[in-house]
């Protein structure tokens, strides 16, 4: 299995604290030794870093937990490997233009017969399930929605019906899921995945797994609005919400701007 | 104008050396200061290093020369913007999924009325020219040729063709061209490339920007062939050759398996 992490924030936010605990899971405090993946939406453009390495090993992940990259919208992935080869095609997040946006995906599960899933233009370069489930859903999207023009004029039937397209992964195994556009964070759970929103008053947040605290009053200004999404609750002293099966939540800016009724 | 690097090599090597070398144009000995760009490929996957700061600035360019990520492919790019702002969307390489291929592409140079260039299925997420050609490029050679094992039954027809293209864009203004699918390094050159192989006996490069000399003998194997293709000589004691303008060269291996006559 992996982990996830996402981030969808108001203000351009640094995902350092959060990717500092991730991190140690990579070969450290887990045993998701089989490479990891971040990437960090700016504009439209993104930044994308991603090692087969593990984290807790990776110069690289070294570099992104200390350069202060600010983002509204992030997502990473650490993997475990179950279905692929260890080696960089097969690390997510997976990233694709469709309609001059670029759509990234990362997937913690694993789905049973995925080569089932029919392709159309978007063909995947590795061999995991999770990229044929990506390039699956892209072709869903463009296929009966057509340009982003199209979603935009009734974005609730857009959400209900991409929840159904994700209850069909589920049902072929585990999909939890984060993916974006650049402007929305999807995530979507299938048996575990946690939110957290912080915003004024900040408190200090302690990591589970590396000794560093942060006030984050102390970085943030009282409009700031930040949500944080991850496999595992990644601080010992918050509230996490634990999503449910089957669930499905759309961020913008930090917010909850839509959460699927079962 | 911009700059391009690029490299095809047998075994993988690492592009540091020259790498430090374009990266002073960048603001340093050059004015390149409106962002750069290198993608390494690794197998089918690659690893993109981008950053609209200033090569000479950048904390990620840094670590990239020093990182000895090694690849058989790689391009790069730095950029002195003349069409579309400087962020992290209108930074090159772009890279784009065909046929489960990564496609990356680095221009120099300017086309006038881009927009007029047709689109199909890639669209461009910035607003250079250069993106435009690319997605235009792509369309034609999906459209075109259909598949990857279509080119590979008449690859000398294939690559017939994307000089056919290239021309077209150089007749819209400049467009010197660096492009890759994973296998094949595509040089085409409109108004200016150098380009030089590295083997046996290897001798001693002294970079031209940079107080940094290197004999490759210690670094090499004596069947190690290294092409290097670059705007302007990256070193000031090595016989580099120019390319033609309306010239097409394919790299393979690090050596020449195509090259157009005019």
């Amino acid at each position: 299995m992996c982990e996830l992490l996402g981030m969808s924030a108001n203000v351009p936010t640094d995902l350092c604290f959060s990717f500092t605990g991730l991190l140690q899971r990579g070969g450290g405090t887990g045993p998701h030794r089989d490479g990891w993946g971040v990437v960090f939406y700016e504009g439209k453009g993104l930044r994308a870093f991603r090692d087969s390495a593990p984290s807790v090993d990776s110069e690289i992940a070294k570099l992104v937990s200390r350069l202060p990259v600010k983002s509204c919208i992030a997502i990473s992935h650490i993997r475990e490997a179950n279905v692929g080869a260890v080696n960089l095609e097969n690390t997510h997040p997976f990233v694709r233009e469709m309609w001059g946006q670029n759509w990234t995906f990362a997937h913690n599960g694993q789905l049973a017969d995925a080569a089932s899933l029919p392709l159309a233009d978007f063909i995947p370069v590795g061999t995991t399930d999770s990229e044929q489930a990506f390039c699956w859903l892209l072709a869903k999207i463009r296929d009966r929605f057509e340009s982003p023009q199209r979603i935009a004029r009734d974005r609730t039937n857009f959400w209900r019906q991409l929840k159904h397209w994700c209850d069909h992964l589920r049902s072929m195994g585990v999909a939890n899921l984060l993916f974006s556009e650049g402007q929305y964070l999807y995530a979507y759970c299938s048996t575990k995945l946690h939110w957290l929103t912080r915003k004024a008053p900040f408190g200090e947040a302690r990591l589970s797994d590396a000794d560093l605290t942060v006030d984050f009053g102390e970085h943030t200004t009282p409009r700031d609005i930040v949500t944080v999404i991850a496999t595992n609750p990644l601080t010992a002293n918050e509230h996490w919400q634990a999503m449910d099966p089957g669930e499905l939540i759309v961020f913008d800016a930090g917010q909850v701007i839509f959460q699927s009724e079962d």
